[in-house]
């Protein structure tokens, strides 16, 4: 557990939490909740790389968990970090801070996004795709769920505790939902570069950019970039954090 | 997901929790608590039916999950499950009916059990231990984990939605961990009987009975019965399910 959730990640998701919290006043008790989405995206990282699925031998730079530990134990880390995310957010010390309601409100939004009705769906829809040629319109929908839904619910919790008002978690639902789908593309992109220079599994594999071609992926990455611009622009100044997030996340396969 | 989940299972853990709930005086909100610990069993089950685990192809009289959709589809239902469970438990009209702190109260109960702190433990103690022999105090200790912790969770988690004071709740945890050790021990000597007439992969396992013999495992299920009967002796007639369900275990190897 400790090996695989402690490491180079880039703690995209809990600063994602943590930056749009900040944003809507919420100075207290981001931090558990920051913690637990990296922990199911860490337990998502560790199952992922299982030879049934990716069946990928490193992982941050180091070996991944089951080339490591082996598969047994890769398996049990990957189920008890999950575990461990909804132990974290049920913390008798943060209930008290925050309040039970919104605890059993974020214990809803969390399990809604990492399990089948968001993240898993993307990942079994995925499965049964294959090396099927399909329309970006549906491999942006597979996204969304696959790598948008955790990335979307990691700003959502973040204004939930910051008590935003229900305009403005729409606004940032918008934001995180068209960062997430950016995201997944740059990481398709990216992904596209390792396989050139290395023996990835990937190869072949269909994803936006093996349907869209490099030209339109780009394109239309810029095009979500300027969309997460536009849901935080009237925020102005404070919304300068959740700009840069995107900006980085546009430009970080250039 | 429903292959595995909506079968021919004994339901156990939810029928303690409805049973145990009943006793004090809990008639509403039970069943979604119940059901998401049954949907915790069903995925350490699918999990560990898995090749890297216990390796086995037959669950419950049918094919086991992966046999039937493959491995990748296992894990992912798995996690699933195990996700589910907790967006069950934070459902809003349970949590007004039941009052928000403790839905918040119940979601690290449960998480406390099924994680690292509880069933997963003992699963990866039971990896490290692989086919050395030890002591049956250490068996125990790992039983008491493995098995035990959901299972005596089950109980607790009706005495809370009962609203049991403080010194019930400590009656039905006591309860609870003898019933849960004398069900693995119960469990090991049923799986000893498979073994004899069937290709089981469990051969030369160490268990309860392996390290203790068949006539030294009796005499201590017989011992947790009795405590189990001791525990709940107060509550007189009301009980009697209790009973009916320790001596239910305590007599199936027969």
């Amino acid at each position: 557990m400790c090996y695989s959730a402690l490491d180079a990640g880039k703690r995209f998701r809990p600063i994602l939490t943590l930056t749009v919290g900040e944003m809507f006043g919420a100075n207290r008790a981001l931090l558990p909740f920051a913690c637990a989405i990296e922990l199911i995206h860490c337990y998502s990282l560790i199952h992922d790389d299982l030879p049934p699925l990716d069946n990928d031998d490193f992982r941050r730079g180091k070996l991944s968990c089951h080339k490591r530990f082996g598969e047994a134990i890769a398996l049990l880390a990957g189920d008890a970090l999950l575990t461990e995310a909804f132990f974290v957010m049920s913390d008798p010390g943060v209930a008290r801070l925050l309040g039970a309601p919104l605890i059993s409100d974020l214990v809803r939004e969390v399990s809604g996004a990492a399990g089948i009705r968001g993240m898993i769906s993307g990942q079994s829809t995925e499965l049964e795709l294959g090396k099927r040629k399909v329309t970006t319109t549906v491999l942006e929908g597979l996204d969304r769920l696959k790598t948008g839904a955790l990335i979307t619910t990691a700003a959502r919790v973040g204004a939930m505790i910051g008590r935003a008002s229900r305009k403005d978690l729409d606004r940032v639902t918008r934001y995180g939902q068209s960062l997430g789908l950016a995201f997944q593309i740059t990481d398709d992109i990216l992904d596209a570069h390792e396989v050139s220079s290395n023996n990835s599994n990937h190869k072949g594999i269909t994803n936006y950019l093996s349907v869209a071609g490099p030209a339109k992926a780009r394109e239309r990455v810029q095009a979500l970039l300027a969309e997460c611009l536009r849901e935080v622009e009237p925020y102005g100044k404070a919304a300068e954090p959740l700009r840069e997030i995107a900006r980085y996340v546009a430009q970080r396969t250039e």
